[in-house]
């Protein structure tokens, strides 16, 4: 057991022991295993946005062992995906790399747009899959929030009792939220924040752009006044150390999505930021999994190196 | 067992052993037993749309009875139905054919636009009957997805615990969703990829046409660009391999639906595609009990006959 | 036990012993007992309509065990009866004639144009007052269809697990149906298959009338074309031989209500319609307690007297 | 035990000796103990209207203890109250007097117009708190109909199944309901009428009104031809008689509730008529507990005194 | 134990021993321990309106830890706080301050005109960190009150059963009310009697302000006509007696809530009004954490000598 290791699990001091050990498989795992930094390879976008969508630019990707075996070369320290995806490979790779059962989903043909996933599996899935926690995802500014929030409780005492993690998705989205406002430094900050209050171990948040939204006029004002003095939002490392804070002075692990395929220097730049400004890593899925085997390995190397700390130069597909 | 059953079974390695016996017994039985296809027969047209409109063509079906001896007869894998039909017939019939209870219907009489099946039987119906399987109705891109998505997964986590198989018809309908729409090649194969990502063992949709929704943009320009250049839309043979290839890669049980009765050249033209594209078998009711006994047992022999590879000429009544 | 009620025992087979007896129960109880016709008495029309609607008439029938020595004095099969007039004689009456405890009912007074009855009762209220069956009526063609059909089969699964009968009213009424369409012969005929299909031992319906709904134009057509060469519309006994037929082909026990008071020669002409048509019996409420005593046991004497085959000259009051 | 109380409990023969018990401890207490009439103080108003609108005629009714002290000193059969008034002196006064727990409350604040209060204690409550019975109120014609009588349908249930009496009070509110019709003979006697349905031991309604509400035709036609020759509606002693026929012939407790605070001899002219038109009781509230402690018991003495059919001359504040 | 705190707990008889305990834990903690007056630090802030309108001001307050100690150098009796925010503490800090889990939370970026918190924890999560109390906050006035109240009734009474106290924030809000009709002094009082009818043990509102609300127009007359006569509404001890006594006659623990962050000689003026007025302490959030921790201590420590009785006059920052 490293000392970051060590030094994270206090901040979870109180947690059940079986929930402290499955939070130690993940950050011990994989290329970035002992360094308190983590990459996940989530692939839910087969559920999300559909098969094609997801895996035709890459078809190895229509079968969910290539994702498994995807996370465990590439060294991830786990993965993550829905019932179905999982239930058909968790024998096959039973124990070699740690499982993160992901119980709600969206759907895109409904066009909903007051969002809130269906709940599609439960913690006794997880259990019986050998899984070390739950992914949930929940939308901040939803009409639906209540449901949402509920829901997570729920399953995230459920999970804890049972030894489980609790990983949330805070994906601030619907009601009133514009577009910009989804990923506005302000917002992002609170989606964090609310994932932490309600109890999660591990938070994924989107990579906060240098925008402020004023949807909320007393929130706008302490930024204008306030943050700017100590916080330059148009700095991404001031940035995302404004989100680490915001999720209990930096002792929650939160981590950073990727978001839409695009080019390996805009991402670089943006683990980058993430590593220098207290983030913990990354979730990747698109930007590797729809790229051939070989540049997905190659690519998720580049970022478990940059989380390592080396001077990396060889960069990715733009470079 | 033979080596295309084993195979298949290791597809769902991981799951109970109950599970697989009762898998095993749905692909052993019948004259398809033993050769990974599937030929199932399923009579719930008299709750969805009425028993004058169902049997009238053929009265002997008003009787259950006649169903399951259908079934037996022509050497079916399975016979699924509601509640009161299974009831009707389970004790004298008992171990006689592999049955999947229905455990959700629609029904005609309400017009309800957003649709979503009432949950109309249980898992403890199911085996109190001597169930194989349960048998689920999802309407993808329905307002109402969060409900069955939900349900689906309660009854399915409940199903496999008690080690029963879970078969999922996967039609997507209603919200945006237009009548073309319904079977286009693209939101059949998302369909399909839902019903496996939720977990299930079995999945029906229905025959794919040639044509791609352009419902979700992004979606429309992936078939437009990249599918086209593997599978040619306008080939059933090239669909039917689109689909399974969405079901995890060609790794879960996809069967198809004959739909509405037509002429039987164009349902065993549908047949060879299904079997030449990689697909599991055909669901077909209306085609077979709404013809009479004789009649309908040369047409389903017929059936299966083409997933034996058998060269068929004798044809069915358009022939 | 006759040969004839052994006989419909056996279209029962595989439900529970205890189910069976219940059902034995009711089909040997009174003046019609062992002939396998039924004549029910309910009365839960003072939850529906108000007791002065339902009792003004005939005021003894305010008092509830009137009703309970109507039912045993007249010599019907069952009394059926929403939970507090039930509780009102069931220990003074115990064990003089089978109790159906209606387990939902709707009241006039909120006029909701979306039916959907309340749920008023519990099978454990049902084996308290020892009752040999529950009753429970639903509204198909309603929005809230779903609701309904999903308590029915909740109630009734755990009826028969508890060894009850199970006794459906089934009125097509709300959303789309017109006053015409709920006792149309293709109307009447679904009610009677769906509550078939969800598992009902005995079905109640409305008697149908000469006339076809075009709700749904597949339907409609195949009463056009198919049905009408068989089943003259027309002819009563034709309606009940084809919506008997419509409940797995004579193998469930279909009653008829009588609906509204109307002249005897009428209700007398119905019977023997109901009689020669396959159907099993009526259920009698307002055309019965709404009258004197010695009138209602007049009455309800032809009846049954027109059941057991015999002729009738006596008549009713409009005799 | 006297006639009286022994003749009303046979009315309920069937039910729990638990529940038989409870009974009699209300119909055995206070001054008209065992007379088979009820006089209940109950104390809601703070919830429903606020504590100003209630309590400050007569600040120490702020205090809960007052209304016990008040239930108990005037001799009332029952103090029946929200939990937490109930808490609030169930330790001080345990024994003194029978309480009833009322489990569901409005409050004015929202002001709602499809009236469905809030349940706001259970079944475990009331036995924790040594009650005797439960109180449930109920809106007859609310559009959420379906809930309350559900809820209704639950909680007694368990009550009963517990030994605990149920009393309901059954007001027609909202819907399609006016003022004039809640008050309506008519519309009175349902309510009472579907309490009795629902299995309430004890039934309070509202005084009834000299009119006939039109709202549903076919009863307004039943009381213009039938009801008007046996019962003078004018008459507030034939009006009473109509609603306690209403409610199983007499054969369950109805009582009346006095309504806003009014002068006193209006109120003894109502209970004349209750006492004379077979009525059980009354259930007075604010016009007890806003005027002084020596004047209520001053007050409902003399109430006592009618129903105890003392010549009463005393009279109140207006006499 | 001190005879101010033994004659309150004497005012919760009949309630557990446990739950006893724990509010004698409450009211024994800290600077006033002993005294019967409490001073409470709620933090739910961060989860309500988000981090940085929370914590920007005293970045410090990032951490979760900085308002246990702070709570606990400071001599409050109790920290209240979301699930998370006490999971990240509560081990570190075990046994140094009672704990109140605050159960439900609303989140600004939904922006719902309808208010109802989500429920974010459970008594089990309280029991598990060691809490005394569970904090529920309501919004009576909103139409969503029913789900609130009854989510209160549930999760106070498994509390109470579990030897926990119950503390309410009853806030109106929402439907009907104006914002001035939110602090209402006849707002408030009927606010804090539903809080103690729903069973709360220590119930907290706003600061009444000098003014009725006319949104009832028969409380608007109660007010205008008797209560200005014993009621000073421009006084505000008057206003908070007449609060403490809708209270159930001051016979409640009621605490009043600091609201936003003002001039420090205006709260202390209110603080001086609550304790004249016979309220029983405050619980101050914002205007506490929001300075830097010698101000705060200052500030906490003043407000707290007020109520010990001391002539303070050190005063606050705007002294």
């Amino acid at each position: 057991m490293t000392d970051q290791v060590r030094e994270i699990l206090k901040w979870y001091a109180g947690q059940n022991p079986g929930t402290l050990t499955n939070l130690a498989r993940i950050l011990n795992h994989g290329k970035l295993g002992g360094t308190g930094k983590l990459v996940i390879l989530p692939v839910d976008q087969g559920f999300e946005h559909g098969p094609a969508r997801s895996f035709a630019k890459n078809p190895d990707g229509y079968d969910p062992r290539y994702h498994y075996r995807l996370a465990i070369e590439s060294g991830c320290n786990a993965y993550a995906a829905p019932l179905g995806a999982l239930e058909a490979g968790a024998a096959e790779f039973a124990g070699e790399i740690p499982l993160i059962l992901k119980v709600n989903n969206n759907e895109l043909l409904s066009g909903s747009t007051d969002p809130c996933p269906a709940i599609t599996a439960s913690v006794d899935d997880a259990l019986r899959l050998g899984c070390c926690a739950i992914g949930y995802t929940m939308y901040p500014g939803s009409p639906l929030f209540r449901a949402m929030y509920e829901n997570l409780h729920q399953l995230a005492e459920e999970a804890k009792s049972a030894g489980l993690a609790v990983v949330v998705w805070s994906y601030p989205r619907g009601g009133k939220l514009e577009k910009e406002d989804e990923t506005s430094l302000n917002v992002i900050a609170y989606a964090a924040h609310l994932a932490c209050q309600l109890g999660a171990h591990i938070v994924k948040v989107k990579f906060p752009a240098a925008h402020i939204s004023a949807l909320d006029k007393e929130t706008y004002k302490i930024y204008d006044e306030i943050i700017n003095q100590h916080v330059k939002v148009a700095n991404p490392i001031d940035r995302i150390r404004h989100v680490t804070t915001a999720a209990f002075n930096g002792r929650r692990i939160v981590i950073f999505s990727g978001g839409p395929a695009k080019g390996d220097d805009k991402v670089f730049e943006e683990i980058k930021a993430i590593r220098d400004g207290g983030g913990f890593g990354s979730i990747i899925g698109r930007n590797s999994f729809q790229r051939p085997w070989n540049k997905a390995i190659e690519f998720l190397g580049t970022v478990m190196d940059l989380y390592l700390g080396k001077n990396v130069e060889r960069g990715g597909e733009n470079a």
